[in-house]
């Protein structure tokens, strides 16, 4: 089963496949998608929705999956990230690839063992789980992949 | 100059098409988009894209105004909005219509002349401006009039 974690934004989405094959993860492919800040925000959204789009036709995700957004920080960033996972959604849906959310509590406890695990703690065992040399920069591909693993784990894999 | 205004939401869009004729505004349609609750997030964001998606390629509008979102109540309804309202741009980007965002205030302003009129006020002038039977509902409908009507009258054009 291939899954698909994706890490909404409209600057910047991070997004990881990874194939759960037997008891075992394998990173398939993962990295960043970027728009321009020189475009207004509805150019920037449709450059997001095309690449997911695209991404979603070249490596047959199985399932999507996104970790729930929180809004204490910055809502006017909040507001272009929401709409950032809506054409990311779209682009799901358009392809019938069903998706899953996931609280950030329920990510670091799938990856970690720790609902309240810091950060650091997430990109060591996604690097580990994934068998990867080095933890994947920036953050957006980190917390894609984590994503992803959480699906994997939650749906009953067992960790390698 | 034909505007789209739009009331961005999963469950039901409201939308109206204005066209600003010399000094006069008229109202070519206007309506409600709605999408089953029977459907997941990603399904319904799909019906809302591809509505207006139709919307812009039958009716051809030269611009799309929205109202600012603002999330002080509900901040789970409030994201899934802000993805509706990411789906609404995606559909304005893939025909190149461009987009004008205006703040609750300014459409009050714009409207009624006072920046903190109530709900019943817009109503009533959306009503007298257009020069309608009666005011259209719900109210989703009145409020993608009242902020079509906005970028009509804040582009310079006397009010009727």
């Amino acid at each position: 089963m291939k899954i698909l974690g994706v890490d909404p934004g409209y600057g910047r989405v991070g997004f990881g496949v990874v194939d759960r094959r037997g008891g075992v993860l394998v990173p398939l492919r993962h990295g960043v998608i970027e728009t321009s800040a020189k475009l207004d925000l509805p150019a920037r959204l449709k450059q997001v929705h095309d690449s997911v789009a695209a991404l979603i036709e070249s490596d047959e995700p199985d399932c999507l999956a996104t970790e729930r957004l929180l809004f204490a920080a910055n809502r006017t960033t909040g507001i272009g990230v929401a709409s950032a996972l809506g054409v990311v959604l779209l682009a799901a849906a358009e392809r019938s690839v069903p998706w899953t959310e996931y609280t950030p509590p329920q990510v670091k406890l799938a990856v970690t063992g720790s609902g309240r695990a810091a950060k650091s703690q997430v990109q060591f065992m996604v690097t580990r789980l994934l068998r990867l040399q080095e933890c994947p920069k920036p953050d957006d591909v980190a917390d894609a992949l984590a994503v992803a693993i959480c699906h994997a784990l939650r749906a009953g894999i067992p960790t390698p």
